[in-house]
């Protein structure tokens, strides 16, 4: 089945699934084991408590479920809502409009707060909505973090200085999928309710597991939500926390070793560093994008995101078949320009595991691919940007010093 | 983490997780990929298409949810019938129980029949049932094949044979999550309108993959079902199916291949053989459980599962002991009693990845045990009644004659 | 290329290459490295010192040189002798054969010890020749620890015991392949100068290095060494091991990472417990021999071997038919007889990362073998006869109670 | 032992040990198996033929030595020649240097023809050799095709030529470590006698396997050379050839399996593009090399290196501080200068299974050292004209097309 083999590396810049470090993969190499045997919970318990950091939450409670990042979307909302409950959606791009759709299919009252693609989520609309509503009738504000088909990053800060300036008592439920573990996140601080991810995104493993916290204020909610949910039912999971099984089905014995792996080199990288790798990634294809005279789909610094950066490409050039010729020429992955966008933008995924190096050679084949369809871009010109950035701001390797 | 460790190979004798054989582990361990590349669509392909031949269909459609088996079961449920909708389901074990709790859960009105644990489901009553619902207001039978808490299998063809009787189009949806892949089983055939089972079972790799097959029947149920879901939600699967890029959401790359390769390698015994394998290794389990003296849980011969055996122990043996000790002191995993017959049976899984001479291992730990926990049982007795049979039985590899 | 697929494990019984455990396996799944980065030699230095332990010595110099057995016995020969040097060697097996055979071709004055197969070496013939060399003119005695075509242990602290009694200075130099990390080895306090092993055997790693441990007198002596060589050289690695970068050519990263994982595997097991487990083993087999009426090749108890067992078959039957069949039938591998012994005895190696049930199993496939190939053995009887032994025997896995 | 974590993909570009393809790795994650079995011969059966291809041989017979580069040569030497031979053998290099100093020290009488190190064999001072050795003393012309430490490719055309010119019937022996399979190499057409090469070199596997094709009258020569040899003797292979058991000793599984996949990836991308590749890579990476204003250490284009390009630095720069700073900065491992030219060059290799965006990130990597370390070089300014080339040079991926 490697019927599409190329020699060399694959360079795999989507925004997810993203490259998994060769300790978890080691960590992963493994037969199946019994997980009702005494050594499964053990691992769990440390999981559980340990998965808590990449919130920066110490309140929260913490759910690894079996599932994607959709699925941890829809055990965020049916377990803290109930058929009919109002919730605030901010619609900035095709990820946000995804789960949106989810929130309209699962029977909430959407109020929708639409803005260009390309823009953060309009605060100032919530504010107008939270100021008028005394009764509290918003139950829920659902934002993304960072909305990986534009790339970019809202300011959560100001969605719970808004909350609390008109002391709302609506839960904050935060799609982190794109940021958590890449981005600085602050789940206590910031009064985050829910907030999730996936296996496959910063934490760098492979799909299959929705990991979600939930707040104090979450949990109490979720035992009046009368939503109808069994698999994705919080309470099955807090019955067996109880019982010390942890499990209330199986789970993959492969992804529990291999998170523990994750959050091993996390630790050991230290996560403010990877926060600060992510960082220069982002701000180094940023520059790249400007040295080549091409435009970021952001439109303004502030929602810049670390994580991905959607390139906008001239009208007459179509930027699919931009990741086309970066697969078929270049053994590159680039993210395709979804719905709106399609055909306008394509995406450099730069989280998980990546280094600059692996950067570099991205973007040099950026340029090489934007030659090829014809856009008259100076090779060398936008690796030269990154690198004047970059060999001014990498650090040494702390454990090779 | 491997805090636990004992030489040799753990010898995994659950009824799931189970084996995992080392060509598919080598076909997992493997970088992500992007899934929106050529390739992944190429593989999923190849995969929605073969793995109907472990459903002997060839009119279903299939899907690969990225869940768990009770995951599975919602999907089952949700995509084909309607809130409040009458369904006939039987209670043997405590995986059917589950499944009722789940379905009970989800709102719909189930009218359960419930039989000793240790028989089957009693289909005497589903014939009375059939036979004076002329209105047909049972709109589904749930069944599961194979009880993997007692080690009971239904017959299915006699269910089908009773709808017939009766001419009723009640849609007949199995958990073959014990069965599929290791027992006879004719999705067409039976007129089985939704099969389903996990990755960790009898296609033995890890967790994380829902295996559903769908009559043409379902999918038209599925059109009209209210029942509220969007992540189980089939639409959002045929979407993507007609599309060509056949996810909605992320899939892990690691278990395509995996089920490629797990597919190929039954494919390659032949699923007869595979079915005759665990017919053999039931059989052994069987004769040995009976040299010992002890009572298999199961009832009945017409029950026999060839993919677990629930041994039940006198009444002055805690069967809990029994696990306990087998892990403790013979790095053997055997399955707990649960629920009803906890403490009273012990269960030997035989499903999956398995050869004879395993299970013969296996066999002479549990006697060791045996002795250990103060049952006066003759050492070597099971192994002699079971290699008795297998050496008469076990055929040549065909590969290497 | 697993064009021999057989369902389940492959019983891998042949006295080496043995089962690699999982955690070994894994720490190997790695991509090359530099091996003039800080990191290899840092890495090298821990397995240099280490690896002493198995053979207990704290004096000796170790080598871990790109090869197998065949090569560790050469440069242990060719970094201590001269050709023309005069060694008393004991034929008693095709692996002391094949090194006599290497030590003429090697241009020694081999003084051959010759012994029925199924002995030990004659060390009475050993004592008359040191008797009579008051000019010294025996440079060296060879030994093989544990002939593993017949399942032979020589008792080393006799040889020592000998060249102490008459005050020889003669090296001694010892084939520990299939003893080392499995049988009782006291390099330091028998006074073995050269003693080697590949790490395929005990250690349970694949092919690919032989692992051999220096006296000071033997590295003494390899200061005046005659014999030609340059890839054996030790001179090469002492220079390179003076500079810190301890390789005179390129190691394979991924057995250094996977010693790395053996040893720290034995030590958390411990030495002792390792021998214990293969004492255990040993016994279990002789008894099950026993049992079935068959006799060992190695006719005295005092030469019993706990890490193989030959095991001579009726005149009737053709040994080599039960290897065969035992592949063929039963996806399990046990050892040709070779040579004098071919046809004569089948040989199960219980050496490396085996348990008892693992072994039982083996045993339970070997009944039905006799009995497929004619022999009356009693089904169960040999298991019977090693698992009232062994039930009385294993303790509780230390990490688990 | 993985204390030396950086985040992101080592990004290996040492001349060896090189990249291992994901693939391969696959292959070689596996337990070790009975080498007695039917199935290892059958398997080492399609290597001894296929590995022919490598060499463009379709009269040699191959060896497959558990051994490195090192005991390659050895095998070459000890198995063609007798102690006294005169041999002529050319001193390019730190690699011909080592080589010599084995032949010397295994008493071959050696006329050392040396140059200056960046320069090739000095082929006239052969030629005059030849034209007075009317009496054929000269039983065997020795020559590095590549040497690694200099990246100097020397023309073995040319040494056929001359050897025909004179009808000298001098054995050639060629060193192909860093050339075979990656530069053209054709030893029917050149008549070599023996080459060899090592698995960690552009087969891109571990450190394990020394290589080596040897022509029908290198094969004759073996039948008389008097040199002494256990370990390396052909004739033991030879016999086991015969007996079609083909070993005399335990291979490793792991790389046989590895082997088998590494020559199926070669194939399916199709040797000529293979070396095609490594064509484009060498010389993307000497117009990088000039676009930072420095000196290639191979001093005619005549002798570029397709593999390793050996980088001058200037006087003020010690060329290791560029080593260390890539390892320490940029996880990026690089070549040493070694011997007369250690701390002078610095070695890009570029050999095995490597991709052009991996170079370019290697060469944005080198770019910002350069300046990390004092040089005034433009950032991007290699990576331009690299990729200036490359966008014109680079073809579709074939089986993507």
């Amino acid at each position: 089945m490697d019927y599409v083999y190329a020699p060399g590396k694959n360079h795999l810049f989507v925004p997810g699934p993203v490259n998994i470090p060769e300790p978890v993969l080691r960590a992963m190499n493994r037969n199946n084991e019994d997980y009702r045997s005494p050594a499964v919970p053990a691992l769990t318990k440390t999981l559980l408590e340990d998965v808590k950091k990449i919130f920066k939450s110490t309140t929260g409670t913490t759910f690894l479920i079996p599932t994607t990042g959709t699925g941890a979307w829809e055990s965020a909302l049916t377990n803290t809502l109930s058929p009919g409950d109002r919730i605030v959606s901010f619609l900035i791009g095709q990820f946000s409009l995804l789960w949106i759709d989810q929130q309209q299919r699962l029977n909430f009252n959407v109020d929708v707060v639409e803005s260009e693609w390309g823009q953060g989520a309009n605060l100032d609309v919530l504010e107008s909505k939270l100021a008028v509503d005394a009764g509290h009738t918003i139950k829920a504000i659902c934002i993304v973090h960072n909305e990986t088909a534009t790339g970019v990053t809202n300011d959560l800060s100001k969605v719970r200085f808004l909350l609390d300036k008109y002391k709302h008592p609506a839960l904050l439920l935060v799609d982190g999928v794109s940021s958590i573990c890449a981005l600085d996140f602050r789940m206590d601080e910031w009064g985050v309710d829910v907030a999730l991810t996936g296996s496959q995104k910063a934490l760098s493993l492979p799909t299959g597991l929705g990991i979600i916290c939930a707040s104090p204020k979450a949990l109490e909610a979720s035992k009046t939500s009368t939503s109808v949910k069994v698999f994705f039912d919080w309470k099955d999971y807090l019955k067996f926390y109880n019982l010390g099984t942890y499990w209330p089905y199986t789970p993959s014995i492969q992804l529990l070793y291999g998170l523990r792996a994750a959050l091993d080199l996390l630790f050991e990288e230290g996560l403010d560093n990877v926060i600060a790798r992510h960082s220069r990634l982002g701000k180094a294809t940023r520059l790249a994008v400007e040295a080549w005279g091409l435009k970021n789909c952001t439109q303004k610094e502030e929602w810049f995101s670390d994580t991905v950066t959607a390139v906008l490409v001239p009208s007459y050039i179509d930027s699919s078949e931009i990741v086309k010729r970066a697969w078929k020429r270049y053994n590159l992955s680039l993210g395709l320009g979804l719905n709106k966008v399609a055909g306008k933008v394509f995406r450099i995924g730069h989280l998980g595991n990546l280094n600059e190096l692996q950067l570099l050679g991205c973007l040099a084949g950026v340029e090489m691919i934007l030659k090829d369809v014809g856009y008259p871009v100076k090779l060398g010109s936008g690796v030269a940007a990154a690198s004047a950035y970059l060999q001014n701001s990498i650090p040494l390797i702390p454990s090779r010093i």
